[in-house]
């Protein structure tokens, strides 16, 4: 596998861990074990905020030295870090560089888009600046808002994911919109992505340019896979969302690649569903779990 | 004019200043006026993007400072903010806090979409902790991933924009999409505009859900206005990326209202273009003939 093609990072990271997982890294604190949050009083900090932030890196850092069998990548979510202001923006960035130096793919679900000059400002900030392996964009600004990121996949290594599907209950409204053509949109973006990736497909037959289509949509999973043979999947919608490992079977290729499948909220906060776990024991047999699930699913294993 | 509806307050404001004039907040060392950035020299600062924060900081100071009587809102594009990491991220919130301190009203440019649960932490992130006034946002997740910043339009005086028409030639690929209907995607986009705020339509009669309606087709903007007659528009592209106070007459309603317009480089950096003439009052200069250009073009000067 060519180390310098995104699509080949990650399929060969696929092989090699024989997973599919991508761990989601959506902070909550609510949700956090108790002996973290124990660990981090509040009136050690200076603020709500800074307790916060210490909890989190903490998890993160802990969780990131567990999960490594287990998990090709990580997802990290920066909403959930951007909604603690500038101290949460430089603990997005510490968790990408953490998870980096542990060997993990980054992919930063950051889902921008914007007309082309502010979308190179985007991509200089996530991939070059904080240097994530890849980030999730919006195709609604058509491809002079996307040549920014598209240019770091032929040259960098970097990978995009393009929002295609979206694992929501509401992504029917637009998403689904059927074309004069008697094609729903999903599937004219699914063709603008296997074109936009045209000059980045890697030695293992897959472009550094993919889509993101969610596990919720079993039938449309499956026509899209047909659809567009050469692009890499990233499959929201697992666990928390409803999708099941058996619901996935159509989102891999014939030979069980192709796809890889996120799970944050199941995994991070698996101990509140296994009582007498130690948290980090509790993530990693959840991540176990969903690892077999889905080789299985594949037909791999 | 009620105070607790972000139209009523953004319209208001255009009454009051008689200008439709939003600028935007785009960054840009290398466009930076020269005494801006001999003030901070390069060795005064612990690297070269303390050194940029720091110009930064203080040309938006004046900046913010001079443009009061032309201005109604600002509009900081949060990626070039981005670039600069998270000491970029604290400006940004620190540059909608000047602004807000100074009278503007704060249209944050973040253009978020994603699902429900990750929305509600963009909503909170940029309308709650930062404090902007109004965001735009993407529609391509349909409603479920835009209620938590409509929820804040109903209750809270927050504003919000969608991408409907965006200013950008690729626009064309995904948003005028021939639907079944026979209408283009951006149309029906708009019907869900109009819809997604009826409930939060102000005493002056447009909603708190507005519409980025890009300012470089003119004609598509016109009948935009005609089929969406509560729904506020700001509209992108004027100046440097093209469009023409002329063009702009269609997008406002019969009263000369319902639309303000951005332009960043060319107010930002109009030193470039009037030689011997301080930055800070070819900035100004600049912004009023915009405003007058406007107040006519929209028949009301």
């Amino acid at each position: 596998m060519a180390e310098d093609n995104f699509a080949d990072r990650l399929l060969g990271a696929v092989e090699a861990k024989r997973s599919h997982v991508v761990v989601g890294l959506d902070p909550a604190y609510e949700m956090l074990p108790p002996e973290v949050r124990a660990a981090h009083p509040r009136e050690a900090y200076d603020g709500e905020d800074q307790m916060k932030l210490a909890c989190y890196r903490d998890f993160f850092g802990s969780l990131l030295d567990g999960l490594r069998p287990q998990a090709v990548a990580v997802k990290p979510q920066i909403a959930y870090f951007e909604a603690l202001g500038s101290g949460g923006y430089a603990l997005y960035m510490d968790v990408v560089g953490m998870a980096k130096e542990r060997g993990y793919l980054v992919i930063a679900d950051i889902k921008r888009g914007d007309i082309g000059s502010t979308a190179e400002a985007y991509a200089q900030a996530h991939l070059d600046v904080v240097g994530a392996d890849a980030v999730t964009v919006n195709p609604y600004f058509g491809t002079d808002g996307l040549e920014p990121f598209f240019a770091r996949t032929r040259a960098g290594g970097k990978g995009v994911f393009v929002l295609v599907k979206t694992s929501n209950p509401s992504s029917r409204e637009i998403q689904d919109l059927l074309l004069s053509t008697g094609e729903p949109l999903y599937e004219q973006v699914a063709d603008l992505v296997s074109a936009w990736g045209r000059d980045c497909v890697g030695v293992g037959g897959y472009q550094a340019v993919g889509a993101v289509v969610g596990g919720t949509h079993p039938e449309q999973g499956s026509a899209l896979r047909k659809r567009m043979p050469r692009v890499p999947f990233l499959v929201p919608g697992y666990g928390a969302q409803g999708a099941q490992a058996d619901d996935l079977r159509g989102l891999f290729d014939e030979r069980g690649t192709g796809a890889v499948v996120n799970s944050a909220r199941a995994i991070l906060y698996a101990y509140r569903k296994r009582p007498g776990v130690h948290w980090l024991d509790a993530a990693r047999e959840e991540a176990e779990e969903m690892r077999a699930a889905l080789w299985r699913a594949a037909g791999r294993g």
